[in-house]
């Protein structure tokens, strides 16, 4: 990956453990800690970051935000492997939270990762205005009208035959609403042009869309010990997926069309944005 | 009721109203809808207007600050009622959310319901700094450094006897930290001089403590029709509650304490505040 994108791995990190460090029930710490540290790609503060400094933005300054994504993501995944979502006992090689700890404990870390996303991101060093803009941009990607939705959606739809669209419109809120929030919330923090905005929520949507695609293909192509998880599950669940609709030749085909469409937003952007083509390579080599 | 206190029972109620009617996904608005009209006494939300009009404020503009209050309280009591925490049939008379739908909407809709409470506070008409103030207080009463630390102590101390300090502390996050956080709130919002603000966060802790020490004693004496729960629950589940520290007389001795410190509370607020007042004779007439 492209230095000046992975160089905020480290800073990324240090926030969260500092926020991390500070949560005084030992017990909540460890399994709030245990998820965030399970192995993320961090590809949400990465993306918000990488849209700040494409626009000249201060990216030290936009670490609570950053690092806010990346609690809020770690919720979503402790609450869909709970037993009564997606039931999974390993995510990223590690057992699950419900598994390591136990299901109250999972359900309340999952929680307190959400308020505390909130938290972080109430810190970030902004005109009070811009940060106000950001808590609404946050809510509303991870709550009701984005994230949660997807996820009731991608419940509803177990064991029914889903279409293409409603498949889509299923994960531009489970995976794809945070994403577009991460640009949304950098391009804000950058204070960028309307257009660019655009541009880079444009970038995020097809991102989202691309790292689905990749993510279904990976189902049913590799090993578990690739995986880190039970594959060919979303199968044996008889979940829709792209591979399941179009057939592995055309879920290859529908990925690369999202990135050629992330590709030409970032064309579309008014100043080089090296570091948003970065992530792109960087989610292909790393999954 | 105090009139001026009751007045905003019907404002709030069309607040949340109007935000649950804009969710789009079906199942999720019925979930989130069903728990948040269960019959809740809006306590929170009153006690943030109480404490607006006491110094002043707008009450209608803290409208959405106020059902803010009211959609994570319910949160929390979804969550608190799934099989993996008290595992709970009944709330308020009415099956809980994952009796009435199942355990994955249970968790979704509460999941959901932080994330809009949030959403709405964004929404409160106030200048940007002290809706920053407002959102960081709101996240610190809810997430690990309050009600969520609270409610992990409780499920830590299942079965293991508690001090009497051990439980202030566990009750002070599981239930206190959202009412002085609708203190704390108020008080920014009406721009109330430090001193009240400080009287108003007494009041409010006061009043929790009053408040749960009220709910043990019910837990003990009244029987199912009028608790809308099992009863005995507590002490079958081997939990730590005021009479089963102090006895039963210890406990109403220490109800009429928490209300004297509530009243002393709010005779050090520099204006008359009626309002108060009539919030510790709601709770205790409507239990």
């Amino acid at each position: 990956m492209l230095e000046e994108t992975a160089r905020w791995l480290e800073p990324v990190q240090h926030t969260l453990d500092r926020y991390l460090a500070t949560v005084e029930n030992a017990h909540l710490r460890a399994a709030m800690t245990y998820s965030v540290d399970a192995g993320g790609k961090r590809l949400r503060p990465l993306l918000l970051l990488a849209t700040v400094t494409t626009f000249g933005g201060d990216g030290e300054r936009a670490l609570p935000a950053a690092a806010a994504l990346e609690l809020v993501h770690t919720y979503s995944l402790i609450h869909d492997d709970l037993p009564a979502m997606d039931n999974d006992d390993l995510r990223r090689g590690k057992p699950t939270s419900h598994k390591q700890f136990d299901e109250a404990t999972a359900i309340l870390a999952g929680d307190a990762l959400q308020s505390a996303g909130f938290e972080l991101l109430a810190q970030t060093q902004t005109p009070p205005a811009t940060l106000v803009t950001l808590v609404q941009l946050f809510a509303r990607a991870i709550g009701p009208f984005g994230m949660v939705a997807g996820q009731v959606m991608d419940m509803d739809a177990q064991g029914k035959p889903l279409t293409l669209p409603q498949l889509q419109q299923l994960q531009a809120g489970k995976t794809g609403a945070l994403l577009t929030a991460a640009a949304d919330m950098g391009a804000q923090l950058a204070g960028a042009m309307p257009a660019d905005a655009r541009a880079v929520h444009d970038f995020a949507a097809a991102f989202g869309r691309a790292f689905q695609i990749q993510d279904d293909i990976n189902d049913v192509t590799e090993t578990a010990a690739q995986l880190g998880k039970t594959p060919n599950k979303d199968v044996a669940e008889g979940k829709a997926t792209y591979p399941s609709l179009l057939g592995l030749a055309g879920a290859q085909e529908a990925l690369r069309a999202a990135v050629n469409s992330a590709r030409q937003a970032v064309a579309k952007v008014s100043v080089p944005a090296p570091q948003l083509l970065a992530l792109l390579d960087y989610f292909r080599e790393s999954k």
